[in-house]
């Protein structure tokens, strides 16, 4: 693919790059990965589920096709009884979704971009040589597969992000990097705008967040980490895929916390016109690399797509199947929807949960565990009956 | 396929028989479909892209592959500027949809439905002849491509879903009938029991609602269906599937009067611990034939077969990537959502909306236009900006 | 106070009569009734306090004072522990309320209204004999006061709200009767319809009803008595005194079921703006007497009032201190307060609850105890700690 | 009142003073004060009513009875059209004010506080002089009526509540002196720590925050002036005063900037629950005066006095009509309410709206008019119509 241009000519260029959407949630609720490990063997088992949902990415408008490696790390795959690694290697793994991922971009303008994330091995408190050793094993595939470049994404604490950017240099890739942190900081209270500087000074040439929070939280994290960058009089690119469930009531650790994590995230779907805001928001804050996280279905970046097509130039393939702003309504049969068929419209509308019954927010369930807690530890073996027992009784109902 | 079993037998036998999801819904958020037409020309279009999602309704615990040809009639597909008609005849669109609903159902233990929904045709006044005439168009491929047994579906005025069955029982098939009407009755008011004995007077063996209100009030209409036939001492099948979006406030057409329609009804999704609760009632009610409509995406069907395991003594293929009553949390890294990995904190769970500044139910923005109306001719050229302006004009912001 | 216009002169001359608000619920949040016996003895032990309600009311707009005797009868003031028959005498806080009431009915232009309300003696399954006897003896004190006019009011049972107004009747002065009924009609299920005639048919010239339900609630309820007086062909005067409460999601037997009641409503309490479009919709219905009960403190009194203020020509009192429509608000300091002196800013507004962790409806939490149950058996002595504990066992959290 | 302890000798003691609750609000629902101006005329137009609020926060079990002075300023009853001071003098309505709570102190345990407010002066750029004029007007009546000590509250700017202490100090009294600002400090951006720094240097004894904001807001205002007073190493005695309504969606100018005030606040008044919760905590947290403002009624007084009472060592009047914690529920005939009477089960309740097509949260008004701009000028004459149009214009409905 000698012809298409690399992730740092197109920012350069001050191009939009439009990211992909959240696989492993989008894929759970097809039926191919499970909550609770989230664990990508669905590339070796089910590769024409993970290809077509690329495919819809694509369609929709990505730039940039992510490896479905999240993750994808030995330790990982071998965690809680989730014996994946048993039957599948974490190498077969991240070669499988290679091999995908490259095969769509092909069907089009995008690059592709190996991922790695945080480790159990990381929170289990291994040196940093121990894990240091894990991204590279995943490092190596991605190089012999030949990716395009090089994403470290999903990482509550700048240290471990740091190192995974460090190993990821040494392949000459372009490397991003993204947190999945909010406004107050990493875990250990680093703040946004430090990160971001830390990340650039390790060699990340495109900083920001992925994840754990709603694109407003995500949108306010990255102000900061543009205000520190700019503080350092460093310069890089900005990147932010957040999350598409509204998230007003999330404490530091994102929508982990929150008690409908993850079954009952429903009613807090962002539509596509909340999109459209974010899309609007984030651009005009100077990011170029935008992109989803968990939530993000094909429709919702095909919003990015839209929002942003006068500043791009060109719709996606898929807005043949979508009047921009509604416009499509007015082929429906009955007259009250078609008067719907207009931006105002759809600009105005607070959108009802259908639930008179539920709350608004909820409270956040977090237990203040980190880094180091017994109960973060990795193991290996399911979590037993008198394991379980114990968190019920921490849990209040 | 000559030895699965019909969908007679299965009913008779007192097996469940669960149905699929929703396909327009679904494929628009793909990008396949667009909203307002709601065609689906996808399936000559993109065939791999709704293949997929068969299989994934297939892997989820679907029965029956109903083929992708909800408003695939000729006057549909030519409607309002709509001009699919003009690129891919009616029949290739049928004869493809049917190709991919064999091709999946063959790979498990699913049958063919052939379907067809309400037209334009009858809401612009035209006659028995002309309506019956399209729907033998449809009825024509079905039979050529030996569908297993066919449903009329989606009628809101009893008089076209008779027709409709009387056309679909020339063919000698096994027929189903389901209209998206409420409590309330269908557009004339003829109340749901009485629809029902109409129906199965009509030659349908399975009978009940589609679409249009949440499974709650569905539910409902199916208890006056299930008293109205058993009052006129008709003995049917029952069936449901409804709508996967909470509609505690609509009025009689449904949840296309929500003015979240289409675009903004993302709060409103159903868990899948709704579906549980729902698939337990329709089972206890009587009704064997249990699937699901507009938002239904695989995870929902799986719900229902996971909630009816212990009645049907297995599981779907995809809960091979689901622990039933959220078991699999127990593989998860953080200890407070390992606590979650139980029932009760599931069904307890009231979900908040993430959406403080909006209301929990809407007014529906019905206008009262019924068949006949000039706001409801068919009509071949697109909307004009005339008449969307008098639309815009009617409807108060 | 001969020169007083009777309440039937009144309304047959067609003037609006103003009903006075709730006066237990009021007195509560003030110090001086508690709730659970909900008994009137300050009209003894406060008097002041009672009196200056009343005056409120007066300046308000109110054209009837009703005596404070809700749930004054010798039976009630010595149920389950609310020993104060045993300190006071039934007929000596009768007979208070009656001086009070009659002192600031002089002050204005206002009747006086002697009121009688449901006995547990009833609920206990006594005989009709002794229900009445309970009557006769609050009747006894209020044609001694010489009040002008009778009120049978918060009524479950058309049958001894019939009881009520025999014995009333024997008074010669008119009687009004008003149930505590929702569209659901009362405990047995009489009709509305068939509980207004069977009221005017003992004697009532007044029929209608009062508590339980909120006011677009009791308005439907008052439809259908309309409806089956005009069906009987029986002519009558319409009364309603509405909740000041929001009751969206009540059961048949009222705002006693919601979890809420009696110590948590205030999130559902009524906005003047409320008021004003249910005292329009109540004289839209041809109802004369408009009023209010449980929740009604002045100001929702003098909304309606102001409501109807073009039709009756004059402004209450009260409404020295209030300009119509929030006009007021132009002497305001801050200029984004004075913006909001308009009628449009209020008709738009859809309240805020600045409850983001609470719902918007509760599930009632209604036993289906009935009449005659032993739960609700009339007991002189405190509710034991073995009653509590069964009752709280019951109760589900 | 020789006997009676003063102010600072019960506070020096660690005793627990309860304040009063909101006058201008709880007179304006019962018809004797006027929204917009908020002028407190009622002391002459009607003692009977003020004095009858008095003895319900005596009985409700309050230690203060604040003079009802808010806003009797000079400059304040003529400002806008609100002609108060040309039929009565500013020193009357003092006076009378004065009177009245002296004469309901003398009937229990209270003192007599006199008190004073921001001035339209100040945010019309008037001289220190000028405004301290303004406040030595009202001085001269409080010590010519010997009250007990003084109040300075409703400011929210530091520089004037700083002069008012420094007047008020002149008659040697006691001052307490409370701000209306959130945790951002006030509307010059002044902490709330070197607020209350600012305060005591000037000669308060007594410093907090009363009206504005919620209890839960006050409260962590209350914790930055604790912080402050702290850290420069100085004594005082604090004191909160918080609105009854909840405002979890407020800026920096609290509930005046809610698009709700002052018509429509009624879903965000308080619980007895809500106000216990917050006496605990405001006692946790060292403050000893604990009162309220605003939307605060007597019953809300007595909910402090009951949650208090084990510290205190007695019960207010007032609770001869009200059981702790539910308990009185158990006299009340139905079982279900009954079983209501406990303290966890009003803990635990999230009380609902009553309000589904409204939201949780409001966005607030706020138009960023500060001290000195044309629109806050004082203006004796009423608000034109043509000023009405301008201020209607930049109001978005």
């Amino acid at each position: 693919m000698a012809a298409k241009k690399g992730i740092l000519a197109r920012l350069d260029a001050g191009e939009v790059v439009i990211g992909d959407g959240g696989f492993v949630f989008a894929l759970e609720k097809r039926g191919y990965v499970k909550a609770g490990p989230w664990t990508p063997e669905a590339a070796v088992e089910h590769p024409e589920a993970v290809r077509q949902l690329h495919r819809e990415f694509l369609r929709a408008g990505s730039n940039v096709m992510q490896t479905f490696t999240f993750y994808a790390s030995e330790d990982k795959l071998e965690n809680r009884g989730n014996y994946v690694a048993s039957k599948i290697s974490g190498q077969k793994v991240n070669e499988a979704a290679c091999d995908i991922a490259r095969e769509v971009a092909e069907e089009g303008d995008a690059l592709v971009a190996g991922g790695v994330s945080q480790t159990p091995s990381y929170l289990s408190n291994k040196s940093e040589t121990e894990v240091k050793a894990i991204f590279r094993q995943q490092l190596g595939v991605f190089t012999s597969k030949k990716v395009d470049f090089l994403i470290a994404e999903y990482f509550e604490h700048v240290e471990e992000a740091v190192w995974a950017v460090e190993v990821l240099k040494e392949s000459g890739l372009p490397v991003a990097a993204t947190m999945c942190i909010g406004p107050e900081g990493d875990m250990n209270c680093v703040t946004p705008g430090e990160c971001a500087v830390r990340l650039v000074k390790a060699g990340a040439a495109i900083v920001g967040v992925n994840c754990h929070f709603d694109p407003t939280f995500c949108l306010k994290t990255m102000k900061l980490m543009k205000r520190g960058l700019e503080a350092a009089k460093i310069k890089a690119h900005l990147m932010v895929q957040p999350l598409a469930y509204h998230t007003p009531d999330c404490g530091k650790q994102g929508f982990i916390d929150l008690p409908e994590f993850p079954f009952a995230l429903e009613p807090r779907i962002v539509t596509r016109w909340d999109i459209q805001k974010y899309a609007r928001e984030a651009y005009n804050l100077g990011i170029r690399y935008i992109g989803g996280c968990c939530g993000f279905e094909p429709y919702h970046i095909r919003a990015i797509a839209e929002e942003l097509a006068p500043e791009r130039g060109f719709l996606p393939k898929g807005s043949e199947k979508h009047g921009s702003w509604a416009s499509g309504l007015d082929m429906h049969t009955k007259p009250w929807v078609r008067a719907r068929a207009r931006r105002e419209y759809w600009e105005k509308l607070a959108p009802a949960s259908g639930r008179p019954y539920c709350p608004s927010m909820s409270r956040p369930d977090a237990w203040g565990v980190t880094k180091g807690a017994a109960e973060l530890m990795q193991q290996k073996e399911a979590t037993t009956e008198e394991q379980l027992k114990e968190l019920f009784a921490k849990q209040k109902l």
